[in-house]
C-alpha cells in the first residue's frame, strides 16, 4: 500500500464533487476543484474537530461562505468520517437527501451555517469568532483555556464584492479577532466571466485598511505554500488573517479549467473522463481507494482531541465548578432555572404599575430586567443605541477584554450586524440581539430570512415602527415592513401595544430558541392597557380579547401596537357589542389551536375592522373581503406625529366610521 | 457695505440650519455646521448650476448622501436663489412644506435624489456620474462637449460604514469615473459617540484600493485647503476622487461641537445663543444680511452658464441635428415615436407564434426586440447575465468608451446595482434595468423602495422566481418576495405567465416613466396561452379573464406566472362554470376602475381559488376568508422541479380539490 500524495487526497474531493454534480446534472464543480488543495491542507493538518461529535463545543468552526461549492464541504465531511455516507453524496441535490444544493446547517452534520447568499457566511464567521473571544475572556482561567478554537472561512470573489464583506471585515478588524482566518479563492472568475471587467479592487490592500493581517500571493495549489500561510496566520494573535490564494477554478479539467464554464454546471461525461485522465485518477465514479479514505479519516484523531479537551474541562470543573456549570448551561442553551418565574413576576408587576412609555422604552426596561438574569444576552445597535434604547446598566463593549463584555457597537452596518447575530447564535453560548429602525430592516433583510431558515435564535429589535416617528419623513417611516417581515416563514414578529406586551414579547423571543423574533417598538408613548391575569397570560398566544363585548361580539376591532389604544377608544364609542382584539403577533396567533382562534375571532362575526399603521392588504387574512382596514398604503410624510396620524386617517372617528359602515 | 468673509458666508448656512432645527425642535444641526465651509467653497466657486432652472440638463449634480443634514441643502438652495423661500425653511419638517426631514427629490427644487438611508446617495451619485460618462461618449463631438458636468457628493462616516459604499466605490473605481468627487465628512462622531470603538478603517487606503484618487488630510474648515483639494480633484480625469475633510461636527457650538449631542437634536435656546456669540453672528433667527445674500445668489451666474451652454448646444444642433434631437428626446424622457406601435406589433406576433419558453427567456427576447428601438435602455445583471438572460446582441460594456456602451457588468453587488439604476434614471437620458435572482432582491430591498419613493423609472428584473428553480434549494427559492415587493407602495410587480405577458410587462415597465417596475420571471419553461386580441389588450390592465366560464362564473381560479398553466388545466377538469383569471400584476389591476375589476372578479362569486408559488396570505385580499389558496408558506427545498412542485402541492389535482372543497 502506497502512501497517498497530498494531491491524491485533494483529488478525492475533486472527483466526489465532479461525480456528484454529474449525477445530479446540477451544481457547481469549479470551486471544489479549485479549493481542494487548500481544503486538504486545512482539514488534514489543522482543523480541530471530531467527526463523531459535530457539536463538540470547542471544535474549530469551518464556514464555506461560497456555499455554491457545497460539494467541497460534503466531500470533506464524508471523507473525514462524519455521518454522511456515500449514498448521500450520490443523492446530491435530491429531495430529502442530506446533500442539498447549498449547505444547510439543519440538514447535514458538520455544516455550521447555511450559506449560498454571498458574503453572509463570512459575516456569520465573524460572529462565531466574536463568540469564541467573548466566551474565552469570560470563562478561561490560567492553565484552563476551555474555550479555545479557530474559525476558518472559505470565500470567493462574489463574497468579496458584496457590501456585507466590507461591514463584517471592518468589525472583525476593529475587534481584533485573531482566531479568524479567511481564505480568499482568488481565481479571477465569476459567473459572468473574467472579473477584470467588474472586480478590480486591490483586495489585500483593502483588508489591510481594515486592520487585517494579509498574506499575499499564496499558490492555492501548492500544499507547502498553503501550510506556510496557515502557520503565519496562527502567529497573528490580535488581527484576523486573510490568506490570498491564487487558484484555478475547475483545476484539472483540460477544457474548462480557468473558465466560468466550470462554475455552475456539470462538466459533462466527456470532460469528466478527460479530467480523470489529466489528473491521473483511475477510479470509477464515487470510488475512493481505501488508502485515501484511511488517510482522510479523522474520527480517531478527533475523538482523541475531544477527549483531551474533556480532561482539561474536568480539571476546570473541579477547580471552577460554578463557571464550568455555567459554561455548560450556556453551551446547552438552557435558560437559568428561575428565569421564567422571574420574567412572569416582572410582567405581573408591570401590569400592576401600568407605566405609560414608548414601547422602545418598555423594551429597554425589559432588557434591564432580563439581562442581569441572562449573561448569554449579547447585543447592540447599528449606531442607534440612544434611539433603539438597547443599552442597559450592565452594558460593556465587546471591543474590550472585559469578562462581562456584552454590548456590541455595530456601527452603521445593519446587514453584517444581523448576520453576526446569526453567527453568535449558531456558535452557541449566546442569545444575541441587534437593533435598528424598522425601516432599515430592509438593509438586513436577507440575514433576517437566514435567521429564520437556519432556526437561529436571534432577536431583531426594530424601533420607530410607523409614521408615528414623525419628522424624519418617508425614508424613515416603515409602511410595508410589518407585513413583509411577517411573511418570512418561521419568523415571529411582535408589535406590542404597551409595556406589558413589550415584556411578554421579549420573554417569548428569549424562550423560543429555535427561531428568530423581530420585536417592533414605537418611538412615541403608548397608553397602558388594563388586563386580568388571564389576559396577561394570553398575550403569549399572539392575540387575545383585550376588551370584550357584552354577549357575542357584533363587531371586532383588531389592532396592534400603537393602534390598540385607538381601537379601545373606538370600541367605547361603538358600544358594548364591540370586541377589541390585541394582536401583538399574528405569527404566534396563527399557530394556536382552532378552538382558541375561534374564541378570539369567531367565524360568525364578519364585521371586522383591522387597525394598523401599515399596509392594509395584509389584514385581509383576518377581515376578509367584507371587513374594513384602517391602514396606510402610501409612503408617509415628514411632520410632527400630531399632524401625521390624523392626516393618514388614524383617528378614533375613522375607526368608528369604518365599523359603522360595515 | 463690507465684503462678507468666507466664514460669514458659511455661517449663513450654519444659522439657517440651527434656527430651522430649533424652530422645528427636530432635526440635525451638527452636520450642516460641520460641512458649511466645504459647501460654501464648492457652491460659490465650483458648482455649475442654474437656480432658475433646476432641471438644466448639463448642470452639475450635487448629492447629500448624509441626508439627515438636509438643512445644509435647504440653506444652500435658498441662498443660491432656488425657489425655496425663507418661509419654507421656517416650516422645516412640517406637513406639506418643501423642507421635509430628509431631502426628497419630488418635493424640493434642486434636490437631485432622496437621501437619508445611508450610503445610497453615494451610490446614486455613481449612477449619475456613469450616466454623464455614457452620454458624453455617445453625444459629444470635438468642440462640442454638450454633456460635460461633474457629480459632487457629501458623505459621512455612516455612509462609509454601510456595505453599499464598498460596492459603489468599487464600481466607480473600475469605471474610472473621473468627474465624480466625494467629500468625506471625517468628524469622528456618529450617533453612538466617538467612532473609535466601531469605525477604525483606514478609509483613504481603502479607497485607493478601489482605484480612487484620494486627497488626504484636508482641513474642512479652511476654505483655501478645500479649494486646493478641489483643484486637485479637477485634474483627476480617469479616477474618481475622495476628498478627506477633517471637520468638527457642530462647529461653532461652545458646548456641543465635536460631540454627538449636536448630531440629531436642536441645540436648545441657550446653546443657540452661545453659538451666535461664539461665531460672531449678531443676527436674529432666520435673518441673513443682504450683503451675504447677495454674495450667495447664483441666479445671474447660473443663467449665464446655462446660456453659454445653450449657445454651444445650438451650434451642435446645427452641425449634428440628428444627435441633438436624439439627446433632447432622451433628456425629455420621450419614447421614440414608433415605439408603442412597434411593441404592440411584437406582442401580436408573439401571440400568433406562441413560443414555449421560460419567461426569463421571454424577457431576453423582449429586450432583444425593444433595445434596438431604445438606445436609452442601459442595464445589466449582478453577475448572473447568463441566468437572468440580460445580455442581447447589441450589448457593449459601459467599462469601455464605446459610443454605444449600454451593458453594465455590476458584479455581485445587488444593492449598489439598484441604487446606481436609480441614479441613472434620476440623471435623465436613460431607462435603466438591473437583474438578479428574485430571492436576492432582499439584498437590494431598500433601493427598490427608494426607486418607488422617488418615482425613479428603473426596471428591476428578477428571475428564478419560485421553488420552480429547483436544486439550488431554499436559500435561492423566493417564497415571501412576491408579496413583499407588491407591498412597496408605487412599485409595479409583474409576474407573467408566458412570452406574451412577458413582453407586455416589459412594455408596461418602459412606458410607466414615473415609477419602478419589478419584472419577475421563471427559470423553467412555461406554456403559451391562447388569447383573443381583446385579451391581449387586457393584459396591460394587470389581470384579465384568460379562460371564461359558460355564463356567470361559479368558481374563479386566480393565478400568476408559472401557476397560470396549472389553473387552466384545473379549470378544464372542474367544468364550464369555472373562470380563470390571469393576474400578472395585482398592483396594476388594483388601479383599474371598479367596473373593470367587477367584470374580472364579480363580487357575487366568492368561490375563489388563488394559485401562486408564494405566500398564501397575500391572496386573501382576492379570495377572502372563504376562498382557498394554493401557495407555499414554508421555505422550499433542494430537488429537481419535477419533484418539488408536487411535493409542495402545485398539481392540477390539488387545485381541483381546493375548488371543489369550497
Amino acid at each position: 500500500m502506497t502512501t497517498p500524495s497530498r494531491r491524491d487526497l485533494a483529488n478525492a474531493i475533486r472527483f466526489l464533487a465532479i461525480d456528484a454534480v454529474q449525477a445530479a446534472n446540477s451544481g457547481h464543480p469549479g470551486m471544489p476543484m479549485g479549493m481542494a488543495d487548500i481544503a486538504e491542507v486545512l482539514w488534514n493538518d489543522y482543523l480541530s474537530h471530531n467527526p463523531d461529535n459535530p457539536k463538540w463545543f470547542n471544535r474549530d468552526r469551518f464556514i464555506l461562505s461560497n456555499g455554491h461549492g457545497s460539494m467541497l464541504q460534503y466531500a470533506l465531511l464524508h471523507l473525514a468520517g462524519y455521518d454522511l455516507p456515500l449514498d448521500e453524496l450520490k443523492n446530491f441535490r435530491q429531495l430529502d437527501s442530506r446533500t442539498p444544493g447549498h449547505p444547510e446547517n439543519f440538514m447535514t452534520p458538520g455544516v455550521e451555517t447555511t450559506t449560498g447568499p454571498l458574503g453572509q457566511g463570512f459575516a456569520n464567521a465573524v460572529g462565531m469568532a466574536l463568540a469564541e473571544k467573548l466566551l474565552a475572556q469570560r470563562f478561561n482561567r490560567p492553565e484552563f483555556p476551555v474555550v479555545d478554537h479557530r474559525t476558518w472561512v472559505f470565500m470567493g470573489d462574489g463574497c468579496l464584492m458584496e457590501g456585507i464583506s466590507h461591514e463584517a471585515a471592518s468589525l472583525a478588524g476593529t475587534w481584533g479577532l485573531g482566531k479568524l482566518v479567511a481564505f480568499w479563492d482568488d481565481n479571477k472568475i465569476s459567473i459572468d466571466g473574467n472579473t477584470d471587467g467588474w472586480f478590480t479592487d486591490d483586495t489585500p490592500a483593502r483588508f489591510e485598511a481594515y486592520g487585517w493581517n494579509v498574506i499575499r500571493g499564496v499558490d492555492g495549489h501548492d500544499p507547502d505554500e498553503v501550510r506556510r500561510a496557515i502557520e503565519a496566520a496562527l502567529k497573528s494573535s490580535d488581527k484576523p488573517t486573510l490568506v490570498c490564494c491564487r487558484t484555478t477554478i475547475g483545476f484539472g479539467s483540460p477544457n474548462k479549467a480557468g473558465k466560468e464554464s466550470s462554475h455552475g454546471a456539470a462538466l459533462g461525461a466527456d470532460e469528466v473522463k478527460a479530467t480523470r485522465e489529466a489528473l491521473g485518477w483511475a477510479h470509477d465514479a464515487f470510488v475512493v481507494p481505501q488508502e485515501i479514505q484511511d488517510a482522510w479519516n479523522a474520527a480517531e484523531a478527533g475523538a482523541a482531541r475531544e477527549a483531551e479537551w474533556g480532561a482539561l474541562f474536568d480539571g476546570y470543573a473541579r477547580q471552577f465548578p460554578e463557571q464550568a456549570a455555567e459554561l455548560q448551561r450556556r453551551a446547552n442553551a438552557t435558560l437559568p432555572e428561575t428565569f421564567l418565574a422571574d420574567a412572569d413576576a416582572y410582567i405581573a408587576k408591570l401590569q400592576a404599575d401600568g407605566p405609560v412609555v414608548a414601547s422602545r422604552k418598555a423594551s429597554q426596561m425589559a432588557i434591564e430586567a432580563f439581562a442581569p438574569l441572562l449573561p448569554e444576552l449579547v447585543g447592540g445597535s447599528a449606531d442607534l443605541a440612544h434611539s433603539n434604547l438597547t443599552l442597559w446598566k450592565g452594558s460593556k463593549s465587546v471591543a474590550t477584554d472585559d469578562a462581562d463584555a456584552n454590548y456590541i457597537y455595530f456601527g452603521v452596518r445593519e446587514f453584517a450586524m444581523t448576520a453576526i447575530s446569526n453567527g453568535l447564535s449558531l456558535h452557541g453560548g449566546f442569545i444575541p440581539y441587534d437593533a435598528t429602525f424598522l425601516v432599515f430592516s430592509d438593509y438586513a433583510r436577507n440575514a433576517v430570512r437566514m435567521s429564520a431558515l437556519m432556526g437561529a435564535h436571534a432577536i431583531h429589535v426594530y424601533t420607530h415602527d410607523s409614521i408615528g416617528l414623525g419628522e424624519d419623513g418617508p425614508t424613515h417611516q416603515p409602511v410595508e415592513h410589518l407585513a413583509s417581515l411577517r411573511y418570512i416563514p418561521d419568523n415571529d414578529v411582535w408589535r406590542p401595544c404597551d409595556a406589558v406586551e413589550s415584556a411578554v414579547a421579549w420573554k417569548a423571543a428569549i424562550v423560543r430558541n429555535d427561531a428568530p423574533s423581530c420585536l417592533v417598538f414605537s418611538r412615541q408613548n403608548l397608553d397602558h392597557q388594563p388586563r386580568s391575569e388571564a389576559q396577561v397570560a394570553d398575550i403569549a398566544r399572539g392575540a387575545y380579547v383585550l376588551k370584550d363585548s357584552v354577549g357575542a361580539p357584533e363587531i371586532i376591532l383588531i389592532a396592534t401596537g400603537s393602534e390598540v389604544g385607538l381601537a379601545v377608544k373606538a370600541a367605547e364609542q361603538i358600544g358594548d357589542k364591540a370586541r377589541v382584539v390585541s394582536m401583538p403577533s399574528s405569527d404566534v396567533f396563527d399557530r394556536q389551536d382552532a378552538d382558541y382562534k375561534e374564541s378570539v375571532l369567531p367565524n360568525a362575526c364578519r364585521r371586522r375592522v383591522a387597525v394598523e399603521a401599515g399596509m392594509s392588504d395584509f389584514w385581509r387574512k383576518y377581515v376578509g373581503l367584507d371587513g374594513a382596514v384602517i391602514g396606510i398604503d402610501t409612503f408617509g410624510a415628514s411632520a410632527p406625529i400630531q399632524q401625521l396620524m390624523p392626516h393618514f386617517g388614524f383617528t378614533v372617528e375613522k375607526v368608528v366610521e369604518a365599523a359603522k359602515g360595515l
